[in-house]
């Protein structure tokens, strides 16, 4: 039997907050001991070859990717991003790959103030492996958590989802290539300036990693309610759009590599949401509401509902 | 042409430091700020199945020695270990590994008050992947670098050197099995004790993770000076001085994997080392002296001085 890639974590390496660590495990990241009145929140991410991403990928995606990843969670936190730590185990010393790829990092990390304060760099006979730990400033007490969802809190969503999916598709050949989707895949741009915006004006954050189901399903549990999903709500893109509604549903449901933020907020703060997003220069779409009775319910555009399982993509699944 | 492991960091990923980040790169942690009067210190490390570790290692040992890697880097700068995050990719989801490999880990880390407080965890097509990256504190400007050693400064090592190097040849059938040194290889014990103990009283410290000749020359080259090291006083375990002068040396010199901590310290500060070694529990020993002129020069008991290279171990040389 193949266990769930969360459940693994949660069995073998959970761990209670302590002394500096004020929270630890369960959220998009960790929160430290800062400086008077704000927090560290700390994140990890490995991205693997072959499982991640494909061994012709373009490096300098690649280093853009790798941090991207790690600064949409601290982003899901609304946390600022300040320093970034790079693993990377690669099989051969090539230095154009090298090059490229440090170039996509370094920008990212500079559009976002993040210094790449350290790492180690090693050789690895398999494939390409990619550990990045990330740490952003939040106001201490304003990082966004999964756990706060309320009853009657609308649910919204950043930019369009199902493109992550959708590129991978077109990458493998299994769906006509869209330069807007492939770049969602290749080069997601995580919602920093939009998870600071909504200090204060969201309930809960997280970012859309591993599909909607799955992500949406973990602020359920953290928060013990449930959602009412209206899928005909859900911004999709003219290249998802114009795909069959069973891809559609996959793509945004349990595709993954989105990267973008699905939150919740009460319904007074509609127009802070707005202002947030207008500031981020993102889109935020309305897309449901939390409900009582726990699970995920889609409702359809014929009026029936679907009961959907909380299933993330599952790193381990068969 | 291969190129080594450190020119490939400093040429593609190096930064300065800024904002929040007052040290980056170019040493055994990074320091970040925290609150009124302390700094974190962060380091990252990466252990490779094949290159680090041979496949049938036991889990619950590698768990050890992949926070112990970095709790030394910790050890190393002086700081008490606060947090671990902890990257992992796996072939499979092996229960039985996981509980072992998990064991491991958090008995060390218990050990020295380290809370693991998140991670990520993905399947690997290759062998086993772990990055650990670890913050602990020190109080604001008492960490120990690698730039502080002043000519006419004593050279320390704490325990005694070249048992990894032992240990893995012996593991590697190229040498009699000997508990002690095998479970030098095995189960590291970082020297966190002495490297708090050592705060205002060593000018410069590094840990010895790739040989004495390189890490010691990260210190030379850092500091601007040079070391005459005493062959004779450099302390070798049984199982290492049994083997014959040539093995002694390349185990000592360019071996790896001893853990323990080289520091400079000011002649005057000798009854003051030899309390923080008694205090943390671990034998320290005077091997040298740090020289005006650049260099390594190794010193041998008939007199002769040879000028060694300051070569570690290369994960990329052929």
């Amino acid at each position: 039997m193949a266990l769930g890639e969360f459940a693994l974590i949660a069995r073998h390496f959970s761990a209670a907050p302590a002394g500096r660590v004020a929270l630890a495990g369960g959220d998009d990241c960790a929160l430290l001991d800062g400086g008077d009145g704000w927090q560290w929140a700390v994140t990890a991410d490995m991205l693997v070859e072959g499982v991640h991403f494909l061994p012709d990928v373009d490096p300098e995606a690649l280093g853009h990717k790798a941090l991207a990843v790690n600064l949409s969670d601290l982003a899901a936190c609304g946390a600022a991003p300040r320093a970034c730590f790079l693993a990377l185990a690669l099989p051969r010393a090539d230095e154009a790959w090298l090059g490229a790829f440090s170039r996509g990092l370094h920008a990212l990390a500079e559009a976002h103030g993040c210094v790449l304060a350290g790492g180690d760099t090693t050789r690895s006979p398999g494939g390409v492996t990619i550990a990045i730990t990330a740490l952003g400033e939040v106001p201490r007490g304003a990082a966004l958590l999964r756990s706060g969802a309320r009853v009657g809190d609308d649910l919204w969503v950043s930019g369009h989802l199902g493109d992550g999916a959708l590129g991978l598709l077109m990458r493998t050949g299994h769906a006509p290539a869209d330069a807007a989707a492939l770049a969602r895949l290749e080069r997601p741009q995580p919602r920093v300036a939009l998870g600071r915006a909504l200090r204060g004006v969201a309930t809960s954050a997280i970012d859309v990693s591993d599909g909607l189901a799955g992500d949406l399903g973990h602020v359920l549990a953290a928060s013990g309610v449930g959602a009412r999903l209206d899928w005909a709500a859900v911004p999709r893109s003219a290249a998802l759009a114009a795909c069959d509604e069973a891809l559609q549903r996959r793509c945004v449901l349990a595709g993954g590599d989105d990267y973008e933020l699905v939150f919740t907020a009460p319904p007074t703060a509609r127009e802070a949401v707005s202002r947030a997003g207008a500031a981020a220069g993102v889109a935020v779409t309305r897309i449901g509401t939390i409900t009582p009775a726990s699970g995920l319910l889609l409702a359809l555009p014929d009026g029936a509902t679907m009961d959907i399982a909380a299933r993330a993509f599952d790193h381990f699944a068969p």
